[in-house]
């Protein structure tokens, strides 16, 4: 697969621009942001679905042939990326099957259901769902929307890094939560192709940081297992294609704890009126722990989504929670 | 007091535009909006201070002449209006006196001092604060910086309807909710001075429904006592000057019940991802309740802040919470 270019991501903005919303950049100022630096929020827990996934997802699926819409499109995806494409296939009247695991969150099934799309359970591991998503592709002609790796969902996730350097042409840092690295590919693409100088910083949880191995040793390096509170980036390895562009782009990969992670979700609602789910908060949270390695910068972070469940809020908001509080709770 | 018009509210907008926020219209795309209403929010509760009272507060207290200044500045206030005041001081460098209920909340006094202003404590009623205010200007020479029946106060809270019109084309009303008045006095000037065909709608809590009685019947009326979850619109009557101005621009005044605004509170952190305080809920409660009496219409509600603690915002994302619980923990 080549690379996305800057103009696959302005073709991208083209097809979302009806459906997607422009989200604000939010300035911080009611946070403690440390080292000098100064702090805006690109708030994509504003986005349709409540996360950035909806511009890949749409920017694919709108992007399919008139025959192979009519077959309908699938993915596997247990979380935002099947509510995007289920929201995606409903605004375009095409059919949608999502194929989540057995033990999915009752909530999230009934999210995607929402949505119009059919329900399929596989097992419990993201390959279990994977293989049978390609399966059923096979027997009955649907399109499969993958979650990350693939160009139209980068150029439509790069929308956000257009969006950022527009609202904000004094931007000198963008930071961006990485789990299969759509969102930091096609955000870099953007941002370095209109402002070279600006640098683009990766952040994954402490227990699912592979991204920030493969691209410290150039080989990309699976993890077996993974841990963290951070739900949307429990992957083991990030997409080749993704790799490719984040070892030439992106200018550095650092983690946060999941302690770091809940707290600034405490933090974003205390301080910034923002609700932000786990994953979401990895972005600023390395801001806000200083784990970037910036001074005296203007920093937009990008806030990925907010769907966290208002038990699973409620328990963030109590001050001395601990991740273990919150798994058991989600 | 003559009414304020578009002139001064320009003016105050030069004044407060290195310090506001211009706040983002946030599309409630994931509110269910009866009776065909598209609804837009304007997010007063990212506001520096977390309150649309910076505006005004800052316009007045920068509006002063230096000798006024020098001797510094007072106004009564339990809550967004003093940190406003306190917080426009300190940006300006001058004393600030702060005048708060003997059983004021502890985090709203600290929230003030933090700014560097004085706290003092004057009984329980806003007569009791409103009178030691009066006093210790005169002792001190301290310029008084009312909540919101003056000129600058309501010019700063204009510029809260500038910026939508000037965001949103579009729009076809705006909602807003109404304690003292200040807030939409200073909207509807500027909404009809440029827009005069837009509707601007005022919401008051049932339980302090003073403005509507007064808009309603053409007679300033006061409500003996008032009660309400809506800390921020505890107020018995509307000042005289914004009363002249709703009268002459306000297209109507509805009301909202408490269960309204807290299931309000709910849903914009669920579906909308935003934080605000049971006043700055009242305004979209009007809408999400349709009581608004609006149909298929382009609406910009304001939230007007976004103070809440975290133990009654946890308390407000309980589902089955009613406002006796909320008051009880608050």
């Amino acid at each position: 697969m080549a690379p996305v270019g800057i103009d696959e991501i302005y073709a991208a903005r083209e097809r979302i621009r009806d459906v997607a919303v422009q989200t604000p950049l939010v300035p911080a100022i009611g946070l403690d942001v440390p080292a000098g630096n100064r702090l805006w929020l690109k708030a994509e827990n504003f986005q349709r679905t409540w996360s950035f996934k909806l511009r890949g997802g749409y920017n694919a699926v709108a992007g399919l042939e008139a025959a192979e819409r009519s077959r309908g499109v699938i993915t596997y995806s247990s979380g935002n990326h099947g509510q995007a494409v289920a929201c995606a296939a409903s605004l375009l009247g095409i059919p949608a099957v999502i194929v989540m695991p057995e033990d999915a969150i009752p909530v999230k099934v009934e999210m995607t259901r929402r949505f119009g799309a059919e329900v399929v359970f596989a097992g419990h591991s993201s390959l279990d769902r994977q293989e049978r998503a390609m399966e059923l592709a096979e027997t009955h002609g649907y399109a499969v929307i993958p979650p990350f790796d693939d160009q139209r969902i980068i150029a439509g996730q790069g929308t956000v890094g257009l969006e950022i350097v527009e609202q904000f042409p004094e931007v000198e840092a963008v930071v961006v939560q990485v789990g299969g690295g759509g969102l930091i590919s096609g955000v870099a693409t953007a941002v370095k192709a209109l402002r070279p100088e600006v640098r683009v910083i990766g952040v994954e949880p402490e227990g699912a940081a592979d991204a920030r191995d493969s691209w410290t040793s150039g080989t990309l390096s699976t993890w077996p297992s993974v841990e963290t509170v951070a739900d949307g980036l429990r992957t083991s390895r990030v997409g080749e294609l993704n790799f490719a562009t984040m070892r030439e782009l992106v200018d550095d990969i650092v983690t946060v704890t999941d302690e770091e992670i809940l707290s600034t979700v405490r933090m974003l609602v205390n301080g910034a009126k923002l609700v932000a789910e786990p994953s979401g908060a990895v972005a600023p949270a390395a801001v806000l722990a200083d784990r970037t390695g910036l001074r005296d910068t203007r920093i937009v972070a990008i806030i990925s989504g907010g769907n966290i469940d208002p038990a699973r809020l409620r328990s963030c908001l109590e001050p001395d929670t601990s991740p273990e509080d919150i798994d058991a709770r989600a």
